[in-house]
């Protein structure tokens, strides 16, 4: 039997407790019979740059700053030289506004565009692409003992996924030790709140492991990049996409992680393979995690 | 040993063996053998409603024009009453751009939400649960016995998410029969391409039932919702707010849906169970579905 995890030792675990972040709703089984179990809750959020409306983003609701800055930053709309002055956020209003000391460029950016072409909504994607260019990811090692360690602390750790499922994790982790562990519903709001909380707390990239239940899609890989991790690995698949941008800026992408398994498509030449898979125990067929898809 | 289901019943059946939907990579495995899989394309899209640049969804890039009609309509940017006068794809520009015969209402006030506050980017959420408002589902009933023959169907069907994972389904149903599959690495792009091939065909949505792969999140209801499709069923599990929306739009919710378990969360009336549980096979342990926090 899979012994539970003892979260004291990450500086941040998953509540599954927490009653915010879960309902209770009732309903019926395949037999007809009334069952009531816990959903996790999914609410808007708005976040602002200063004045600027940037994007309403669908989460469970926990640490609103950290996402709002993390969004910020990871979209490359907020740069390391702004000077943040606050974030705000407002419960009622369901609302996070991100102020600096003076206008971003992206804000400058954003309303020149306005006036040209009527409106910048698509722009979010090109600013994404541009805000690699600059990136370098550190030359550093991983041992792939670390990172089957990882894996099978991060899948015995109680989470609101294992309580509700539908949720997704991202866990910020140094050598084999996971650090900082984040669950969401939103599609990315798990990684950008890790990186909000990096930014808050000026925390280097350098020796990170970003370890992720979700796909290794394009939109994963340069948020990844972005925040100057340098591996980055799975449960799930990958997209064509996401192999192509890890392979051009040096990340170390490894996907379908499941027990001795795994598939390495970008930076091999950071893995040091010390770990002998066949010693590597199979996952328990009742194992937590399930998704592949995701 | 299941057998494979014969596609040509489907009016559209997933293509995993097209050539542009999938890429070749390479990469090493956990012994560091180099190993070559198939993986699926991802694409960015932008999408124009005439001159009125919308968004840019990533895609594996099939049903272009499906996906643009769709996701126009399912927004609520796209009424009923807009006569659509041309749908233009430009494959190298990654565009589609939707032609309506006069600017559209959502043209209109977004230009005035320009003028007024900068930009518009955070409206889309607002607008979708405007378009909610008038939407009554027809009172039909849906059979057990249908709902397990569509689940075992679709899970044997050749699907890209069997060749390459990584990849969502959602499946326009008919009583016990699959008609139209549509598979996407965007959130909810299968569905948005369903809604725009409907809009294409006018196909009525009162007899269908939608089957996904994904987790029944709010915006999932709200695009079956506002597709006017009744019963919604899927592998995975709920947020609370999606449960929310469905109980107060009078759609009916089933998830978990896995060999003879599943639950049903919201329009319980329409259930007709015929089926005995007890006589319906577990998924085998091999199923190519694994998917639940998707």
């Amino acid at each position: 039997m899979a012994r539970i995890v003892d979260t004291s030792e990450y500086l941040i675990a998953p509540d599954p407790g927490a009653q915010r972040l879960t309902r209770a709703v009732t309903g019926t089984d395949q037999n007809g019979a009334a069952i009531a179990l816990n959903v996790v809750e999914e609410r808007p959020m708005t976040i602002f740059l200063n004045s600027q409306e940037i994007v309403t983003a669908m989460t469970i609701g926990d640490y609103p700053a950290y996402l709002a800055l993390g969004f910020l930053r990871n979209q490359g709309m907020l740069h390391k030289a702004d000077v943040i002055t606050g974030v705000d956020y407002d419960e009622e209003l369901e609302t996070v506004v991100v102020r600096t000391e003076s206008q971003t460029t992206y804000e400058d950016k954003l309303k020149k565009k306005t006036r040209t072409s009527g409106c910048a909504i698509g722009t979010v994607f090109g600013d994404m692409m541009e805000g690699l260019e600059g990136v370098i990811l550190p030359d550093v090692q991983v041992k792939t003992s670390d990172l089957y360690a990882l894996a099978a602390t991060i899948n015995r750790t109680p989470s609101l996924y294992l309580e509700a499922g539908a949720i997704h994790g991202t866990v910020l982790c140094q050598g084999d030790c996971p650090l900082v562990y984040m669950e969401d519903v939103g599609r990315h709001n798990a990684v950008d709140k890790i990186a909000g909380w990096m930014l808050s707390e000026n925390i280097s990239a350098d020796d990170k492991t970003l370890y992720t239940t979700g796909r290794l899609t394009s939109e994963m890989v340069i948020k990844t990049a972005m925040m100057g991790i340098p591996v980055l690995a799975s449960r799930s698949g990958f997209t064509a996409w996401g192999v192509e941008i890890a392979q051009k800026v040096g990340l170390t992408l490894i996907g379908r992680m499941k027990g001795q398994r795994f598939v390495c498509l970008a930076g091999e030449e950071r893995l040091i393979r010390d770990a002998d898979p066949a010693q590597i125990a199979d996952e328990p067929k009742k194992s937590g995690r399930k998704g592949s898809a995701a």
